[in-house]
């Protein structure tokens, strides 16, 4: 049985790739996320697969907790065995706009809490000689959208994180991969779709059609499942040699 | 049951990733290589594993023995759902001495073949709305080594088509996607070995840990099952929005 | 005095560019095209700047008329310093209807030529420890548009040649190097508008505004001047640190 | 005249590039860096080359003493058209040892200080529709190294925001490009010189031929007035269509 932590993991795409874990009955899982009945959600899961889980509420921006996380981790399964750095925000602004304090939560929620969680896990994965750190990137961590300078900037830096880590890890067995998803319809997306329909004056049907799949080439929202898939994989054992990456799927964005 | 055709598949990688879709028991496979055993070692996996097979010997640098192979594997099985264009050679030398036949084998064959296969399984998956190209280019799809200047301008030149064919294929739930490995132990490799112990003056176990994968943070050879289980996951139903992407599995080497 | 020599410089991107190393009076021109009057155009050139220049109408499909082009261009000025190749074609076609023989004239046009080119170059800049190869790569060197599978896989694979030459011209003083241009406004450009208003079904000016500068941030062509700009930093004896680089010119194109 | 604000210009490479627009003889020059004689350092560039120049002691990780160094700017000159956000700092450790206000200090001095002066010079640049960012990123902003964990995503998420910046840019004439830079010679390559020497257990000289230029094909530190070249290239006028690019500058780094 190994463990898997995966942040901002009681809705969207964590809980997505969450229950994708679940399924395969391999996993015991460490949820994360801020709403008020994560651990209700949490031991839904459990209950509907048979695994053990647990909740914390550590908030992203705050290393302490973010370390208390992975010590109560520690403490009930013994291992985490595989990290899942998903938890995100977003804010959409021109750059003479854009507010400090958003610019420096975004930095700060998706690009720092990754930093403090790798660091937390390392001593334990290195120990075992088997570690999966897996980042939820974006399509944004590899090319830009115009009002998105502090998303871009986080999604970007995490991919530079995963390749150091994917380098550092190689002699302990660690790997460490980033997954950039294009548009998945989640919570977060729900959101964009409103603040893209006030920023560019369009409305949300065409936001979506023009805007949000505009640069992909398959005009269909990425599938939390298939995320999952790709999260199993490179979670997998064999996957030793698949490290320091940045996979896109994203309905074929980047390849334009 | 859906079928692929893979070519190249009587030894090394190809090899590898048939006996990765022969074990779950779900693809019907096509082989195609140039050992003059191809129908026994076919024939050997199709009983292995209770599935049926075909074999062709067509020849990648004939473009109508490519033709061909593809009328008989439609004649035969109805439809090819997965098409994996794996074949390839490789030479080493520096510029100033590498020989033009040996260039033009590299290109016809590492990536004339690929658009020749791609062009002629196309009508089919397009009405059957449903394709997976999958093109096994290289860590040198996406960076260099001396000496090499075909294949690396080979295989890049698969990642570009790679990325034409995600674009193109998207109306029709057709993907097209690389993998670009770092050192497998194949035949071919083992080949190169000898090759660059020559070109460098090093004996082959210098080759092997100084040059070979002095470029991978891991220090192993990447397996045949890695690279199959990955392209399983892109074969998959549930797979239709990765696309256009060239995905490294090469212990690191791009990540740095 | 230095010379370049440069492919397809009797119209188009290769004749800017010429007329940016003409006006800096510190090269001699070996022009190359196509273009029946390609002698008057180079002895105006040369005239107009007061340089020495040279013209041949060699076959980009026929080696040995490259080579006898480098031979004359060696006989003629003792050297040749700079290398850029720049001729190339482009055809327009969904895969399924792709013309085998357009693939094959675009391979081997647009990469096999400069295989050809930057191999008969090579010894004398080896022995001159000073060499600037420079290829005119494409946007499409780095990413794909749908209906251009050759023109995209040939400018990938031109790009892999740059990186490998880069690489192997490192001992020497050679530097290898890619500009990836976006839309210019050339009779080659010209054409596709035509050619793209036929697949797309549009007029000349949507062409223009919604297809060709669609992926550009900035609506307005890349000029020739910009591209020579690029050209003579990358030709300059200071720049012998940049090498093995593909260098966008696009107007914001690969950045989304 | 245009006017230029360098970050980091009283040493290395910001000093180096701040001499290379100087004798171009077009540009007033706003100073800033950390040295206690920055003055003399902006008067004596300025009397040498007959120059306008201004010095501010902005501390990078203060954002207010950021926007009056941009206010004290345009209060002296008028106008800053040229923005080059090039100061930044280092620190070499394994993740799992990497002290978090290391970690703090590096994404603030190397990212968040430039999207600081981004919004505070863009509203001007925007009225005058002319402006040129330059984000002097590195290599380490493509890919990355071990131990450089903060270093490496600092340098790729100045990537991501000059992606974005590119393309808001587009419609004002304000382009925005990152310039990556192999191993320079300044005071903070010599500091990791004897970092690295520690962290590897090396000589300084090894470090030099095995460790910092291994990565390198070209076995040269990159000189500060090749940047300089590039930089001025990029402040063109006539640049406007090069924007969101990141360039290398690294001795084939990344073409491996």
């Amino acid at each position: 049985m190994k463990t898997v932590l995966i942040t901002g993991s009681t809705s969207g795409i964590g809980l997505g790739i969450a229950r994708e874990f679940a399924k395969t009955k391999k996993y015991q899982i460490i949820f994360n996320g801020l709403e008020t009945n994560g651990p209700d959600i949490a031991a839904s899961i459990g209950k509907e697969f048979g695994i053990d889980v647990m909740y914390s509420p550590a908030n992203m921006l705050k290393p302490e907790e973010l370390r208390n996380m992975v010590s109560e981790g520690l403490a009930k399964f013994g291992k985490i065995d595989v990290l899942i750095n998903n938890a995100g925000i977003q804010h959409v602004s021109p750059i003479e706009d854009f507010p400090d304090d958003k610019w420096l939560a975004i930095i700060g929620i998706n690009l720092n809490s990754a930093f403090y969680l790798c660091k937390a896990v390392w001593p334990g994965m290195k120990a075992n000689k088997f570690g999966r750190i897996i980042n939820i990137a974006s399509a944004h961590g590899l090319v830009a959208s115009e009002f998105k300078s502090a998303y871009v900037a986080s999604k970007h830096g995490i991919v530079g994180l995963t390749k150091t880590l994917g380098l550092e890890g190689a002699p302990f067995n660690i790997t460490c991969n980033a997954i950039c998803p294009g548009y998945v319809k989640t919570p977060l997306v729900e959101k964009q779709i409103a603040d893209q329909a006030k920023a560019h004056n369009l409305s949300e049907e065409d936001v979506i059609s023009k805007v949000m799949l505009m640069k992909q080439a398959v005009k269909e929202f990425v599938s939390v499942e298939t995320l999952g898939q790709m999260a199993l994989l490179l979670a997998d054992e064999r996957s030793n040699t698949i490290t320091g990456t940045a996979l896109p799927i994203d309905g074929g964005w980047n390849a334009q």
